[in-house]
């Protein structure tokens, strides 16, 4: 059915070009191919950017070869490859929507690690581990969910997900957003008093956010001081959100407890960086979600599907709102 | 209201006495006498066993000081502390309703504790917290949790919270029990064929039964050879599920990954038990659940309340079934 409608529309098969690390074409060639074909949609899948002008999509990793692309004069639309599109926005040569990769795959596995650093650090579990010594330390025992509070920054797909999840194990949850939300089971705010108190009440604060100008460092000195004596931080979001030194002097003084750190202002992260060495933060390697393939290729052959049947984009990117 | 029908019923105040581990007593007294009061129940609490023919309920720890329960001849119920009551089950002078304890409290930390054990084993988090040495190992990327499956081995309050909670998160989740189930989510099955193939199938396996002649070393080496070759093993449920010389074989051979263990055949642990020193067994001092004294008191409460107006109890624990 809906090949028929294509080919009412065009005879000429779509052309996708496939801009990323030269390494992920292979990768994604197989699962771009094969579900385009079982939408009907007779494309034409290439890495090469010669002929730019015959391009219709162009599926990139923001941070992909094309800097310049004035040259596709007939695309119809940018489809990222990941969640966090700061880049192509922030891009003056693209006139074209821009659409974000949301994919349930992403949003499964993000959950899974916020949910487990949460609890890592709610149930103890490092010294749980590290006492193997023959004590029966009976003191180990955790509080109930009920008596641990924490705030989710950001509820975009990713937050919301992991702030459900949080408040279902009976965890108090406090969500932080641009945009005023209202998700049950979730004490939402906005703006910065509800930014000030969710980070004062919180003994746990997972790092959620896109980056845009209004959340470069937004966890700065100036924050830090605002937040409850002894809290841990955990940031999947993005490494631009926190301020490094300004991290590193609040871990040094005591005032955060812990911070899990999955995301850096430079990764890899350089070996001589302090937060390697620190006792109180966990370097992770940006491990905390990834895009897995066969899903995420759903999302970009859907909106093709949607380009070419007229239909709106799904997940499009707002230059004004910064994601 | 219910004052009101109480003392239509009987003008004599109710008698329950205390009996647990002596510095129990006045941790539980408070609440449970205000809950009483609450309720609208005269009530007399009391640790001292003189004139035990005046008892009309006892709320005891199945270990607690008292064997012989013939002397206490007007006795309604005994009322367990905890949520295990074979050692009541198995006690030749009692001839009243046993209620286990089953509180929303304890199911709230128990799913948090096995949830986040099984995410701690699903993402490998020893492995980033000890991989600290400035090396970027992009490699520790987990898989999505529908690819790992979690066997959950009893489905009673506590196995079902966690069983519900684990498939939540996507993890593919198969359930067992002594008697048939149907849960949304979750592969139910029943019988040692479906014991077999749920330990066959499962990556992780979480043991949450009760302690019956049935489960006594249910975990022996004969069932350890049908396990899927590097499972782990969560253990909160009873100590006496597990054939620890068995488990200790299977963990040196290789075929048992990891055990995590918070429930052991002694307790505390003999410092000297070879668990301690296994590099790849956790110890943990039995701070999975407890039973958390504020809604444990409310449980023995309304018990109080419905056999004091005539109605069945809850939670009533089954010689038969053997919990």
């Amino acid at each position: 059915m809906s090949s028929f409608m294509r080919r009412d529309i065009e005879t000429m098969p779509v052309r996708l070009l496939f801009s990323a690390a030269e390494q992920l074409y292979p990768v994604w060639h197989g699962p771009l191919a094969r579900q385009l074909e079982e939408c009907g949609i007779d494309a034409e899948i290439s890495d090469r950017t010669d002929h730019p002008e015959t391009i219709d999509y162009i599926a990139c990793s923001p941070n992909g070869p094309i800097s310049d692309f004035k040259p596709f004069s007939r695309l119809k639309a940018v489809l990222s490859l990941w969640a966090g599109v700061e880049q192509l926005l922030d891009n003056p040569t693209i006139h074209r929507p821009i659409a974000r990769m949301v994919d349930s795959g992403m949003t499964e596995s993000m959950t899974a690690w916020v949910v487990g650093q949460t609890l890592r650090h709610h149930l103890g579990l490092d010294r749980v581990i590290a006492n193997q010594d023959g004590t029966w330390h009976r003191e180990l025992l955790p509080a109930l969910p009920r008596a641990t509070t924490v705030a989710v920054l950001g509820l975009g797909q990713l937050g919301r997900a992991s702030a459900a999840m949080l408040s279902s194990l009976n965890f108090r949850v406090i969500g932080w957003s641009q945009r005023s939300k209202d998700l049950r089971g979730i004490e939402c705010r906005t703006g910065r008093d509800g930014l000030e108190s969710a980070v004062a009440e919180a003994d746990i604060i997972v790092l959620l956010l896109p980056h845009t100008k209004a959340t470069t460092n937004l966890v700065d000195a100036t924050l830090l001081t605002k937040f409850k004596p002894g809290a841990m931080i955990i940031n999947s979001g993005r490494g631009a959100l926190i301020d490094e030194d300004a991290l590193l002097d609040a871990l040094t003084s005591g005032r955060i407890a812990h911070a899990t750190l999955d995301v850096f202002q430079t990764e890899p992260l350089p070996r001589e960086h302090p937060f390697w060495m620190h006792p109180h933060v966990t370097v992770s390697p940006h491990i905390a979600a990834d895009t897995p393939v066969e899903t995420a290729a759903a999302v970009i052959v859907e909106n093709i599907r949607r380009g070419e049947h007229g239909m709106d984009f799904l997940y499009l990117a707002d230059k004004d709102r910064g994601y």
